[in-house]
């Protein structure tokens, strides 16, 4: 079980300087892989202010390397497009003034093909540095080679998204890649795993790469608890919705009522009802809903809504962290290319939550905010996470788009309580 | 020490009716006090949607006595104006349609007379319908009396606030009352008092009225943390100011950094630039600002980036609640009629922390969410806290709007981070 | 027939000076007047950007004679409140800072009570004045003060409307005085009046007080054309309605289509539909509506697309103006309270459209622009009318609201074709 | 001189038949020329709402044909692509659902040359059909091709606009096509040119085509006036700047200055002050401002201003059209490529205007309203002008992005007085 990028360098066991190039040149080759099936069009579109075009995405991350890697470390560095380090910010305030978020959709250039060629001028840089520079340097710069590579595994996952959310924006309903055959299961039905009260250890405390927002270890009273054996299905969704979950007030909180009304959520992001049945835009185009695949693209007000109406709740990110810290890190994740959250296939066994990891994200009750003794990196990666920490939920477990080698039962993702466009999905949990 | 209601009205030693139908009396007429100063067209004006018009404030409040205490429980109780229900519903979705709260300000009548006789006639039932029940009955509503208490305490304290907002949107700077004697005090310099880690019980457990926020009592492990021994000052907040703590945005949160960008924040609210001094907008009208006073009208931002500007931090709510479980409940709250904070004027003792109850709430850096194992109340007064359960921070102490009997340690106050209105303040926090 | 102010008042016989005095106070009285029936409450509140509170217009008004007759001219006049200027100027750039229009209803001091110790201090300050002043100077004013009369009228108008749509947007519906007793009538047929083609002379060339962008009188060729002989009925436009006329977009201007889609118009302002019936708010409450009352509260993209509907048009400034240039100036005025259109009840004369004046102001098809020659006053009046002169279209006649003494056959009022707060309707015309 | 392309298409004496295939086959070549310089990327973005991706106004153009012309007449036509019909349309209601204006930016696909292959397949139906069909159904057709024509060149001119504003938000100011050579030229200084009153005959009273705006012929009468002899420099503009025609609001219409102040306009769109030198961004990238080139891209709002400024005003269509109709249609026109306005360098005859065709669209005062007996033409055509008479200024006499072929001194363009993004510039006329 490789969970860690440098474990998975070092599987091939060259050398720890080779394990690094080789470990950068995966991962920035997968970046591209991912665009193979995109036309030049598909690169620049921002359909909305969270959504960033593809080209951005490919910019920004050379230019994450350029900033923090070359332009500090290599002796005489020169930008080939000093101004694209203005393009490419996307909000280090510490490092110089930036482009409007709001309006990368308004930029045609530098084209797709000049920004692969920046990228590809970025990583022969990058290798060759890495290849020539002395032991020391070269230990020195590994935490910020290693932040840059997981920087990039983020944007890969918010490529996918984005790109998603751009051609569902497209009456034509254009596919991504081909229909991926669909599984079929027998969902098991659904049980409840008890956890005793403890006084836990939260936080990474391992030696390999972590984000600064998964520390200091700290520890954390935790009262006893159930959490559900496996992910929300459509199904139960669906009868949410024929319960009259989206028209019935009380079932949520204050603001996503708000959000409901306001933007006549009837129904999960991408689903879309024609005639009498519900379809989903997936990135294999549109397709029937699968009522035994995991529920997908919901807010934290759904998934809050759903748990009340559930008479559960959701886990808190202690108690999921509790619940995955032994666990493998298995299931579907973005080295499967499927990009679409499974049905349950393995067997449960009696005693470990299934789906923990991979298919969707895992909306917790806790809010986004920094753990005991918390604090932010020296300089300009110092905004990297903690300037976030207001009005966010955190969510746990990776999706199908996170890559294996990223993800760690003590990883905080998080966004805002009414984001969808994510992969972003339902566990249960309640007292005992 | 007085710290509840009926602990406050048994004083007096009268039956336990007669006490309930005192402390109703006085809390309702306290009510009307408040009003004296103003003239009929101040009850009127709704400044920004997040306030309402005082008028709104008088009929709502006795829309909540007479749609969950009178409705329910008197046989033939009828509203004399079964329109009010539409009109004074503040949030209550179970109880049926509500007029647009954005809207508060449009609608002339009922008049501010109308308005009080409303009120009156709903007393007079209130109090005939106390002194006749049977004892089953009283007893059966108590619970629901009580909260209608507090709950009109709670709209004193808005009341208060929002005249403050309409008056200070009038460039004639007009006062609510005569400027109050301003305390001179040579403010004692900060210091950190110190408490050790420990497993400790949160939450109300007495027996008399607390909000359903405040429990169910539960542990929480909190780390070894110092708290300051008394408030931030207006000289420290101007320190934060002239070193560039509004143009600097590394020490904001990011979406802090947004809105004082888009709402050209520059001080707190109120503070207004007139050559080169810094006046406040005060109830008694214009007037330099004290170097001396705490800090006011600040938002969750304002306050997190002056402490990180201090090399500090916010406290926790859990934090706050353990400093402050073993303290006296005194301070400058509504019943002093100052209606704004004032400087330090008592010795500090050497161990425990000043100023936290009254003159200013406390922003913590805690989000408002619910305690292990919280259910909201059934019913429509369920609806009262659980659902603002997002996108809050958690406030403690009370201010000098605040009605001593209806503050307690354990009380949660909450407001969107960029909130400014209410007297809101700064106490520091930070790691042994 | 009395159509100017001047005229009006030299049928009693005073001295010129007694005359000025006499109308100067007549008009004045007659906005207290209108606010008899008024609680205070009402006088505050701003139901929209483009609505004043009764209480601005009564203030602004006073500040009218203020700035431009006492200040210039009376020798040691000091305002009693020199920061009125600032809160009371409407739009005149050249005088100085001015209160945000849209926060006007934001104010609640000065209260309407010296609001009225303002405007009688402004009285008898112009009173005095013109009752002393040499002949000489008496000449100089005279064009001045006219000004401020027939602006003091403008805003009795406002005054209509605006406190008709503030008691519009309560709930409770409240009337503005007792029903009126409405009048029954056989509404005749509509017919068409024509007129041949003429070089006509358009534009006031009287002696006697209009406003700059009545003139210079100047030549325009019209061709024939034909009016109808009456105003539009609401039984005539309901059958606009039933046809699907809110549903059809052939029917509309592009940009009146995005307003009935945005606003979601389904018919006239102060229209309400209960169960099968349409009601409609007036200032004596809701009631029916009467088919036999013309149309009224409609935009010009209402009217425009009426006239479309009937196969007409709406007419130009100069065919209305041709029209109207020789009839009596009579019909449903300020003057008569009633403040509601009627329906109508005089026989007509084969040869003469009736409703010319009163009841509601015609939308004619003329945008709002400079006659040929036209230049705006010099110093600060001239910003009364020509900075207007931009996507506005020209309405011609009176309404019920206007007073006899004010209008004219030149007299241009002006609106945007969204505007519907003002007694607005429909009269068509069409070619030969 | 050839102003009409049927006449244009003439003069090479084909038979009708083939010259109107040329004359489709050549404008249709045209647009396709004018994509030459753009990368794949530029084609996707809409930068405002107001502007439209160049695909699709290449595609929406093929979709007119295929709309207007082959569905009706071609008896087995069938789209390629049916659900184009629905992305391509811009605004005719009458034949169905269209796609959201302001979305046009969201969608990727059809890709760039998917859209090519389109439009390729419909010239090449077009062109069959037009070589096959017998004479009555040519004769039939005529008009509606001949519209598609020129509704095509409409287009080309908005492709040239719209694709200035893409690359204008770009911050590396990306050129579209080499620079220019600029012209050098000593300008004459304006003159005045007087034409007397008459009552003259205005609209399109030829044989050729013209758009149902520009008629019916009709008579007006004008009044004397002047007109300059150019259109009005940079030079003369910068003067207006520098003595604070921005920063004065006596000069502006008042929903002008409303907009001024909104937009912090500071001078006409597209000047960018770098240092102490005002840069203006062109096709051609960045360069200095030339001050001997016509003013262009101001709004009606900063003609209007100037022209008061200037102590003259703009010119009526009438005026305009009386003085323009009897001059060569000569100037700098879309088939020159320069797509920027030049400076004056033809000697003026002593009595005739110069600039009067070419190089910038001329601001008039005249609202864009309806011609005494406007009809709009039949069916789905008929939005194509009339719906848009409201709230519009007109402006004459084409721009440097106008083909030749496509103007006429009768032709009507129209714009909201807030547009400056075509080419717009300044002409002023006096009274006598």
């Amino acid at each position: 079980m490789a969970k860690n990028i440098q474990d998975y360098a070092t599987q091939t066991q060259p050398s720890p300087r080779q394990s690094l190039i080789d470990c950068y040149t995966r991962v920035r080759h997968f970046t591209e892989q991912l665009c193979v099936p995109l036309e030049t069009e598909d690169y620049v579109i921002q359909s909305m202010p969270d959504v960033s075009p593809t080209r951005w995405h490919l910019a920004h991350t050379a230019w994450f390397f350029e900033t923090f890697l070359l332009s500090p470390n290599v002796a005489d560095y020169a930008s080939p497009h000093p101004q694209y380090a203005y393009l490419f910010n996307s909000y280090y305030n510490s490092v110089g003034e930036r482009h409007n978020r709001s309006q990368r959709g308004l930029i045609s250039r530098p084209t797709v093909s000049e920004t692969y060629t920046y990228r590809h001028y970025v990583d022969q840089c990058v290798t060759d540095f890495l290849a020539s520079c002395d032991e020391q340097l070269l230990e020195k710069i590994t935490p910020v080679l290693t932040l840059g590579i997981h920087h990039e595994q983020q944007h890969q996952e918010l490529m996918v998204t984005d790109i998603k959310h751009v051609l569902s924006c497209n009456p034509l309903y254009p596919a991504y890649h081909e229909q991926i055959p669909q599984k079929t299961a027998q969902v098991p039905p659904l049980e409840w795993i008890s956890y005793p009260e403890q006084l836990a250890w939260i936080g990474y405390q391992g030696q390999d790469f972590s984000y600064d927002n998964e520390g200091p270890v700290h520890r954390q009273f935790v009262d006893a608890y159930q959490l559900a054996s496996r992910l929300i299905t459509n199904r139960e969704y669906l009868d949410f919705m024929q319960d009259g979950g989206y028209q019935n007030p009380l079932l949520w909180l204050s603001s996503g009522w708000n959000t409901v009304q306001a933007e006549h959520w009837q129904a999960p992001l991408y689903w879309i009802k024609q005639d009498h049945d519900w379809y989903v835009m997936t990135l294999s185009g549109l397709r029937l809903v699968d009522p035994d695949e995991p529920v997908c693209h919901v807010s934290y007000y759904e998934a809050d809504a759903y748990a009340r109406w559930a008479k559960a709740r959701l886990a808190t990110e202690a108690e999921w962290e509790i619940a995955a810290s032994h666990l493998p890190i298995t299931g579907n994740f973005a080295e499967q290319r499927t990009f679409h959250p499974e049905p349950l296939s393995t067997l449960l066994t009696s005693d470990q939550p299934a789906q923990m990891f991979g298919d969707v994200w895992e909306w917790t009750q806790s809010a986004y905010l920094p753990y005991h003794g918390y604090q932010p990196a020296p300089g300009a990666l110092g905004e990297y996470n903690g300037k976030f920490m207001c009005n966010q939920f955190v969510l746990r477990g990776g999706s199908c788009a996170t890559s294996i080698t990223h993800i760690r039962p003590t990883y905080r993702n998080f966004f805002p309580p009414d984001a969808r466009w994510q992969f972003m999905g339902i566990r249960l949990a309640r007292e005992v």
